[in-house]
């Protein structure tokens, strides 16, 4: 028995997805049949739905053997994994946004802390940063920020809240990723899975 | 005018049926119409919707006047703010839970990782902490930690995941916080506001 933890949102319906594009029923069923539950299981496979960051804590702590996560959440907080695979789903980008016309930005608000002050240390740039839990895209229609880092996809929220893109940061997609020990005390299992996944041959 | 942050959830809830039990259909009425916008205006008070956590942050920052959430959030992280009053509604309270027949916590699973850790200090008690963001009651069953600190209401979720609980930690209700200037520089409109609502008399 190997457990899988997923990124609950918008990752887990794209794994699905990409599920039915192997004709895996096997798992592409149980998970949308109890994607509202806390975990479930198919034969060998034990799935646990987390919240995003939680995934490889879970992994790490080896609470799972495997986790399915978007690159953003392991860039942002640093954790010890093995890094196994990237996988062809959940592609978006971090991005600096603000209203049009800003010269020069002076206070930034994220939900990624960590990856808005990287960026501003590479860029040699001293701003004032404020970690935001929700609604990002607000803090400069209220005045809380002239600029925001936050994660693009199709750039309609940017768009809907007067805002544009200044800079393209990092690219961002989901990630399989595995537990240091059970990788290998688990390998049989664990080949099997990823084999039956395509993320090995 | 003046601006008032709200936490979204729980007590969004319990605030619209506070004012709806005050007759103030005003602000009962654009708050349902509109709580999946970001902000709505009533007469001379505008709402604005967030996280919890963001809420403090728009009180200390200026981009609201006027905030309302629940101690919880307060206690976990330290923010600059005025505490006006506690409301009448959103009561609950933390507690340490677990599994039956725990007789030594060694390792606890929070959301509130500040409140926990001042807890265990407290109490002189050495323990492992693991900050978890969601489904803080799967962490025993999970075998992730042998212990949880967590907001309880009715019970119902500790019951449903086998967990009892072991010591009450902390009351927790809804808080009305104010800017730390424009309570006195808006003064005119912040009691308006606040008598209205049956904070002050």
């Amino acid at each position: 028995m190997i457990t899988v933890a997923l990124s609950k949102g918008r990752l887990f319906d794209d794994f699905i997805k990409y599920l039915e594009e192997k004709n895996l029923d096997k798992y592409s069923g149980v998970l949308k049949e109890k994607s509202r539950t806390l975990y479930t299981t198919s034969g060998n496979v034990r799935f646990i739905f987390a919240k995003g960051p939680d995934v490889p804590v879970y992994v790490e702590r080896s609470v799972a053997d495997i986790g399915i996560v978007g690159s953003d959440t392991l860039e942002e907080d640093a954790f010890s994994y093995l890094n196994v695979s990237e996988l062809p789903f959940g592609q978006c980008h971090f991005a600096l946004a603000g209203p049009p016309n800003i010269e020069r930005f002076e206070t930034i608000a994220s939900k990624y802390i960590n990856i808005a002050r990287k960026f501003f240390n590479d860029e040699q740039q001293a701003v004032s940063l404020i970690h935001l839990n929700g609604s990002v895209e607000l803090a400069p229609i209220l005045g809380l920020a002239d600029g925001i880092v936050d994660i693009v996809q199709t750039g309609s929220t940017l768009r809907d809240n007067g805002l544009i893109e200044y800079q393209k940061i990092l690219d961002v997609q989901a990630r399989l990723i595995a537990n240091k020990q059970t990788f290998y005390t688990k390998e049989d299992d664990i080949y099997e899975f990823l084999s039956e996944i395509g993320v090995i041959e």
